[in-house]
């Protein structure tokens, strides 16, 4: 999955607006991390500004090179007022509840990817194309050619957005407590408990046709994802 | 982990600033189910305004009553930009990925909660210190008590926020794909896969004292969360 992430060994440029600050030494900027956590999530937080009041709104994103990608219906909320707007897309991975011998030193461990900037909606209705169909693929590899062709108002319905992957920055925390000294002395347990994402039993649509077979993308989402 | 919430029976006014528009069929307002997404998870995700860019920083969120709560370190800039400011709480359990016959009709099953509003730093000692003691006791009851008590120092440096359960929504889908009625004689592999939180095996602190007996909280976590 990181493949051509690991092959660009690139960061992104560390500026005061994507600079890390509180714990600052969780923060790291290197492309292959960041887009890692990007590519094993589907689900984001997007925040932009409706009339002054920030909002955020849970979607699907997806990953294609350099930039992020969002979709929806033209008319939806977070369609309307994230098109061409300054937004924050923000991926987290809760990945344990860390457990210490103070209400302090309790932590949580992570691995989040914050990125701001000016969306734009994609116009080009071959980039739009193109873009819906690695929706499909990235999540669900070999797919797209398996569905009945998307029509004409369906595509017209519906508004793709992306966003450099610039002003980024990923954050992460892994390991067990880290207590004041004194405090390793007391009888108080303390320890982690990993948190996973996991998929189960695959629940076959009840119209589904005799003999299709359960496609490799479906069996195997646990490799990509969580 | 509803039983205060079902014996309100009560909603949330419903007005535009929290109705649910797009697929407004899936909205919800009833509080149980509201304090239901909220309570299950820890992670929330939480939007402000920093000098004109919208931010989502993700955070450990808890409600008392209807109140939700957060909390930093003083100086963290999510402390700093969402006191007294007006922000957007969003809670996501993304339950599975919902696979149709065509792209338009992919979709995924989840439960989620927005809440916007003014929020308000704790300014209170009293109040404050019992936020952070409720914080502790809602993810791991029982837990305050055995903990070395909070000494002045990080009491002072951490800034407890809340917000009113008001302009608030939820937000839900469940079930397999819908297609449009002719598609479903098509040979084409449909159905969802569920996406479930799961606790790994805990993993005790390596300098855990002989004899600390592992709490009820950390073998029951997964019935409170998920």
């Amino acid at each position: 999955m990181t493949d051509t992430a690991q092959a660009t060994g690139a960061q992104v440029a560390v500026t005061a607006a994507n600079r890390v600050r509180r714990a600052h030494e969780r923060g790291r900027y290197d492309r292959d991390f960041i887009y890692q956590v990007l590519d094993q999530s589907v689900l984001c937080h997007l925040g932009f500004v409706d009339d002054g009041q920030p909002v955020v709104t849970p979607t699907i994103h997806w990953r294609d090179g350099d930039w992020v990608y969002w979709h929806g219906a033209n008319a939806a909320r977070y369609i309307k007022a994230s098109a061409n707007a300054l937004v924050c897309m923000t991926v987290t991975h809760l990945d344990g509840l860390v457990l210490a011998r103070s209400a302090f030193h309790h932590s949580a461990n992570y691995r989040s990817v914050m990125i701001q900037g000016q969306a734009q909606a994609v116009l080009n209705d071959d980039h739009k194309a193109a873009a819906l169909e690695a929706m499909i693929e990235k999540i669900f590899p070999g797919r797209w050619d398996l569905l009945r062709p998307m029509n004409e108002g369906e595509f017209a319905g519906t508004t793709v957005i992306r966003m450099p992957i610039e002003i980024a920055s990923a954050k992460s925390r892994t390991g067990g407590p880290i207590d004041d000294e004194e405090d390793y002395a007391l009888p108080i347990w303390a320890g982690t408990v990993p948190i996973y994402t996991t998929f189960g039993a695959v629940e076959v649509d009840h119209r589904l046709l005799d003999n299709v077979p359960q496609p490799d993308h479906v069996n195997n989402l646990k490799d990509r994802l969580g």
